[in-house]
């Protein structure tokens, strides 16, 4: 991102009829935006688009959740017919949805939304992963596949004028991946970062960290980044990596969603450190890896709400905050007008 | 509020389309938002309004910050002209803005906005307080004039259709009659409550500090709610106490801002317990008591943004979340629809 735009921003910051500081993380927040539009003040962003990214996990066999895979395509379909939380929170922050289907195991069917539901998109790279507890969940290539589809979708978004991204995840079982992609990528222990998911007992959730731990143990050190997402990832999460990936490289900021989103964007980091400037995070959900995730990310989450839903949900909730960052800077008043009794 | 409403809210969320409780506080929040409606689901707060109290305190000729109360007409004029953070903030959240005389001590003149600005509307009891160093900030007849002005104003602004008022300060040296509520209602030290305010060194802290200790150690043990007020309370802080009070009385969502209306809330709470249950806590502020004031209500703040601005920004900042819990109610399938496969 753009340095002398930041600078602008703050020394911008530090001329409104404020007291120096008085608006915390708004004020680090629009020299963020500002830095990222390369212009100061930046625009107020005017049109979100939420990327849905979804796909199954063939390490469902395993018994990590007890939902079954066929609430992926469900939900698939509930996005389609705006009765989704994510669909009600993006009309709500005035944000279109785009479901992508990067590798659901079962029916998905491309097409417009419903009224405020959601368009479905096909980027289909294979019907859900492997099992992550006996190999790969990808190929190589499954996963470079995988990355370019996200990266499409962003520039597609993009290209229809949004100027502000916003990622959510759809995928039964994807808190596993998660949870070993964190675990690799920090450096941390399994038994850190691996949560209870959408709800799990105390011995599915030590199985889950051991198959956590087993997975990552098998990734060399000097792994890249599309190693350890082809060897412990999810379609969504290569999806998601190539969103922000797509976004950065578009100079488009994008909101992170969740520990979906947080693992996603430490593939990203990996691939391309500079990706991180683009990021703002959302919210902090409440699985344990997600805070390890925002850390390494340097990322200071806007909302902390106890969400654990996913879809794109506490990160379309943070989108007025976004915008209102940018609004103090293009419409306060600055103190030198007020001292000249004029605005 | 009404407990049936609450149940009926709980028991709706638990048949939404997504897993119990992965929206966290949406969740609970919506319950609130029917218990004050007394019914569910709650209509969607549609036409917030913010009052921000204004007023100064006779303690500045101790020396507790370094600003003049000359800046409080400032303020409330650039309010009135449109360029203030919360006028920002409450433009981005479709909220009105009415700035109250409490107890200005420079000029104030009654007036409709300039395009996008605020009301000035007056109730001057007195032009600024008396030194709570040396006795009592207010006589009592004052404290209840001040609190029937805050109902008052409530009272018009629901009269006008508001359904969601928003609390806003503007008082220079308003943090350490706060401190002082919150010292004296919560039975917390003076050092653990006081804070830097806008920004002072230490030893105008402690300084500060001592004022909090000796006036608090006037107050008997047995005082009510309006004496305490009287006794170290401010203008602004008593408007705010009887707008949170109006409130509740209408049956109306009120959400608090920082730790200036934090400790008026305190007040409030003396004097009828039940209003805490229609309040909504915006964000934290970075002043130290807040967090003590809002433990004492019972509160958790929808943001912790570091703000320390008052004016109501933080609070206004917070209406796209309130808004947002009431739609989750009003507008997502249900499971039993999503598993009939219809919508």
């Amino acid at each position: 991102i753009d340095a002398e735009a930041v600078a602008a921003a703050e020394a911008a910051q530090a001329g409104l009829a404020k007291p120096a500081g008085a608006l915390g993380v708004l004020e680090s927040l629009s020299a963020q935006l500002a830095g990222i539009a390369r212009t100061c003040p930046p625009a107020v962003p005017a049109k979100p688009a939420v990327g849905v990214f979804a796909g199954d996990h063939g390490v469902l066999a395993q018994g990590v959740t007890p939902w079954p895979s066929d609430i992926t395509f469900v939900m698939c379909n509930v996005f389609q017919q705006g009765g989704a939380a994510i669909n009600v929170l993006a009309r709500a922050a005035g944000a279109s949805v785009t479901v992508v289907d990067m590798g659901v195991a079962g029916p998905f069917a491309e097409g417009p939304g419903a009224e405020g539901g959601a368009e479905l998109v096909s980027k289909k790279v294979r019907p859900g992963t492997a099992d992550l507890a006996k190999g790969p969940a990808l190929t190589r290539d499954e996963a470079i596949q995988a990355l370019e589809a996200g990266i499409e979708v962003a520039n597609t978004l993009i290209d229809g004028g949004a100027d502000l991204l916003i990622t959510g995840d759809m995928g039964i079982g994807n808190t596993t991946p998660s949870a070993a992609l964190i675990a690799a990528l920090t450096g941390t222990a399994a038994d850190v970062v691996t949560g209870r998911g959408t709800g799990i007992d105390d011995e599915m959730l030590a199985h889950k960290t051991s198959i956590v731990a087993d997975a990552v143990a098998r990734i060399s050190a000097d792994a890249d980044g599309v190693e350890v997402l082809a060897e412990v990832g999810g379609l969504e999460h290569a999806g998601i990596a190539g969103f922000v990936l797509g976004a950065a490289a578009r100079g488009i900021p994008v909101i992170l969603d969740g520990v979906i989103a947080g693992s996603a964007a430490l593939v990203a980091q990996k691939i391309a450190p500079a990706s991180v400037g683009y990021c703002i995070a959302g919210h902090r959900s409440f699985e344990p890896g997600h805070r390890i995730a925002l850390e390494q990310l340097g990322l200071r989450p806007l909302l902390e709400l106890d969400l654990r839903l996913g879809e794109g949900t506490g990160a379309a909730l943070s989108v007025p905050i976004v915008q209102a960052a940018a609004r103090i800077l293009t419409e306060m008043a600055t103190l030198a007008s007020v001292m000249a009794g004029g605005q």
